[in-house]
């Protein structure tokens, strides 16, 4: 198809479009005459995924570069992919250089990962996001306990285990995979985070008789 | 105490302090002589309250006055008082007007919360968060069957009833309940988050034999 029909198939505008083939997010087309290049499903593909990191996961497009690389580097595992792509969720606070809590409570969220014994890599942004979290509810004088925190990481794992790597589907195109993880990972992120805020005023209304 | 003192204990700097005074949300102290006030425990506790619903929820400031209103009038009652908070700290997505898939997918929700027999108000706007969520979903290609949402809602009720509401001081003074509300809700949610994200990698690694 040609770079007009491009765009209204993915509802992509043709200068943004343009701005990322020239970024390289985007393969370039089949050069067909001079001014003329084809585009075919894989294009289509591409453009969705580099949505739904923009838009769906609000990641930046240095970072979107370093997936983009990653899904199409076939030398990188699928695993490694899927990593970059959940890198690039992260929100990634800064460590509190030289301070002392940070640390403890950085040890704090290792300890409980290799307790769980899941395979998370050394260098995964959600060790230093999990111990700011624990940081900030200490000082606000509501320190979390092991107990809490074991309950959270096995409602998460219930979920990821039971009910979202299931709709990766590892073996179609590279990207597709990488897509679905972002949309899963953030708006089933979404969905329950609304659940949680209904189900408390439910259950604020049932204990206060409401 | 004085408000140098005040100021001192809650981290808050003085101006602040003035500009919270100011505005409202904070009650005036005790004036003592013509240029000086004093301060007690209900000071320090409103301090926290303010810094809980500016910081950790990112609540803007008319919406904060509005929270410390159902906090001071002792008419409201508490599970009214709590979803004021509750409802601060909604996105409030703009429903797209005459758009028929947003007005499907909300009576999709109402419907959905209906049969889980949840006490939430029809005001609630985790109603339309999650309209949104349902529309953006379809939309990716990705739409989330009725067995999908059972699973979250039911893992986020689970959260509320056993591990959730029980922290909030009920019988304690009201604006220590909000801060607790508020604090429970957005950083659990975020530990949450990451727990997910690192039991997805987890999964990916076992799956993949990583």
């Amino acid at each position: 198809m040609r770079i007009s029909q491009l765009s209204a198939e993915s509802g992509v505008p043709i200068p943004t479009i343009k701005y990322y083939l020239r970024e390289g997010l985007l393969p370039q087309g089949e050069q067909t005459s001079a001014t003329r290049a084809e585009y075919g499903p894989a294009h289509l593909r591409r453009l969705r995924l580099i949505r739904a990191l923009l838009e769906v996961g609000r990641v930046p497009v240095a970072a979107i570069r370093t997936v983009i690389e990653a899904v199409e580097d076939e030398r990188t595992d699928v695993h490694t992919m899927l990593g970059t792509a959940h890198y690039a969720l992260a929100s990634r606070p800064e460590p509190l250089a030289g301070d002392e809590e940070w640390a403890r409570a950085r040890e704090d969220v290792d300890r409980l990962i290799a307790d769980l014994g899941w395979g998370v890599g050394p260098l995964a942004p959600g060790r230093d996001e999990l111990a700011q979290t624990l940081v900030t509810l200490a000082r606000l004088g509501m320190p979390a306990t092991h107990a809490d925190l074991l309950v959270y990481a096995q409602t998460a794992m219930n979920l990821a285990r039971d009910h979202e790597m299931g709709k990766i589907p590892f073996d179609g195109p590279r990207d597709a995979a990488v897509e679905t993880l972002v949309i899963c990972t953030v708006m089933y992120g979404k969905a329950l985070d609304v659940f949680r805020r209904l189900a408390q005023e439910s259950e604020s209304a049932r204990i206060l008789g409401a």
